[in-house]
């Protein structure tokens, strides 16, 4: 594989990180947006919070967007009304009720191998499209700021919000900008053709595959000119879905990607592309294996197993550190070139 | 019902329609967009063709874009990787395969009450986003130009793409502007607070009901500053799912609109609702009771029973004339007022 692990893996875990309030535990630190601020580089790391199971009651956790707060509710597990239909999340008559809840913490560090995680939220849900958390983020500065793009969770669906901040001390909200059922969005550091660019996932139907887009932007705020980039394979380690990573990185050979893959058995995987530096709606090569497969204990086993899942690069001329959530639990990270991708894309 | 039924419905029936091909068979005429163009009515009407069935195989359609041409496919009925799941559609090794597929084509009307059908399609699948047709149509008049949204269908997804005409002679193509899953796509007649505004209507899913939303836009081409506008009311005859109609008229109580709802048992009733003016994502009412419902033969038994899909409303001065799509087979119309929308949006 050319993605080399840290050391010291892994870098943040549920244990480094202080909950929101003492009646919450941390369950992950997970799927981590990576960009360098001056000396430091930092993570705004999906951090997990889940509601104190009990014995006879299903606990479950949600934002009060018009009280603005937590609030967490509870059923009795003997509630004939009360369904768990596929292990990952409770139903209770049609409504889901989720038994955690994330926000986005920045995380941060001086070498950018050590890791200190902030105990406040930079973003935690304020509206009622977050009333389910706030998820894997990606950061692009562009125009002098930094742009974050977030999955908004809600019982309004999965869509996509944009943040924007100078100085990760204080953050503009600019709404959705992408409808649900959309995720895996990111901004590319630059224009293209005079227009903004980003990647986006809407999700699977019966009619089509969990396929990577492509859309333009005259003002970052509304999308358009929607084209298919990339789909899953059958029969091969992205048969299930694909979706965009960490923002593009532009190299001589074009727009040079890190993106996840899901199997038929729910194993993720990433794999390097490379698209069109004018036309990045066009993929010009995809490798046929994977860069990096789940493979460490942190990476097999955690709250969800065999996941490796990357959403921030940090780049240092040829070097790239890959940050990558591991099991949707812990924050790691890995080291390769520009090189070896583009070999690894074309292979 | 305050909508009142024309005497000489349905108007157009497939009987009265041209297929495109000696091979095909005219099934429906269904879901006509409406505009007054001079002295006449234009209507878009949906106009969906069927491959003809043979006993031993089920015979299907596609719009292979490459070879710019519609073509038609056949698979011995005992195939064993051949599906039915749900009566609506046949899959194949989990591709869907359509029997029928749609086009846009134009009927014209010099009284708004007789309409006769161009031979040949206006809007006629172009690209492999549309490679299972073209769907539901509507029209607004805008900055000199008619805007036209309508339903892309493909094995890429259920999107929505925009063309524009100033004659209905020649349409240019400004491709897709919503990703999938998303329908039901119209545009309001002027800007709002200095940007275009619409309605659309994301899928459900395991998160959120099939709700109407509502969009932003700088140019027609890109869309953000999504918002939720209208939701299902459980236990009631909108409590499946909401779409809007037709571009929204403007009154001095509010933007006014006709939508269509969807019951538990599948039955499509229409609705009236009143928006802001200045604030056309926020409903101030909407009627409790619908203003129309499948009654006649016409509307209960067709291709799906049970259906009254309306896109298209010609204004004059007071009058509204309701056209409507029947039972997923025939295009009608009713009549009603501006006034007697306002009360039933109220009621």
């Amino acid at each position: 594989m050319p993605l080399r692990r840290f050391e010291n893996n892994p870098l943040l875990t549920p244990e480094d990180v202080k909950p929101t309030r003492d009646d919450l535990t941390v369950l992950c630190t997970m799927n981590p947006a990576a960009v360098r601020v001056g000396d430091q580089v930092l993570l705004l790391v999906r951090v997990g919070e889940a509601a104190r199971q009990e014995a006879e009651h299903v606990c479950y956790l949600y934002f009060d967007a018009e009280a603005s707060e937590l609030r967490t509710g509870r059923l009795r597990r003997d509630d004939p009304d009360l369904t768990r239909p596929d292990g990952r999340g409770w139903f209770h008559r049609g409504k889901m009720l989720l038994t955690s809840l994330s926000h986005l913490r920045i995380a941060r560090s001086g070498d950018g191998k050590h890791f200190t995680c902030d105990d406040k939220p930079a973003i935690f849900p304020t509206t009622p499209y977050e009333a389910f958390g706030c998820e894997d983020a990606r950061i692009t500065p562009l125009d002098g700021r930094y742009w974050i793009t977030y999955t908004a969770v809600s019982d309004r669906g999965v869509a996509v919000a944009l943040a924007s901040t100078s100085d990760f001390v204080t953050f503009a909200r600019h709404g959705l900008i992408f409808p649900p059922y959309n995720k895996d969005v990111c901004i590319f550091p630059r224009k293209v053709r005079g227009q903004y660019v980003c990647r986006h996932r809407p999700y699977k139907s019966e009619f089509n595959d969990a396929c990577i887009w492509t859309a333009y932007s005259p003002d970052l705020l509304a999308w358009g000119t929607h084209e298919i980039t990339m789909s899953p394979e059958p029969g091969t380690w992205s048969s299930d879905r694909v979706g965009a990573g960490a923002p593009p990185i532009r190299t001589s050979e074009g727009w040079l990607e890190i993106y996840h893959a899901v199997d038929a058995d729910g194993r993720y995987a990433l794999g390097a592309s490379l698209s069109d530096l004018e036309h990045p709606e066009r993929i010009s090569t995809r490798g046929s294996v994977p860069v990096f497969l789940p493979e460490t204990p942190y990476e097999c086993d955690g709250v969800y197993d065999d996941v490796v899942f990357s959403n921030g690069i940090v780049t240092d001329g040829e070097t790239l550190t890959v940050f990558y959530g591991a099991a949707d639990r812990i924050c790691a990270a890995a080291v390769t070139t520009i090189d070896e991708m583009i070999d690894a894309a074309k292979a």
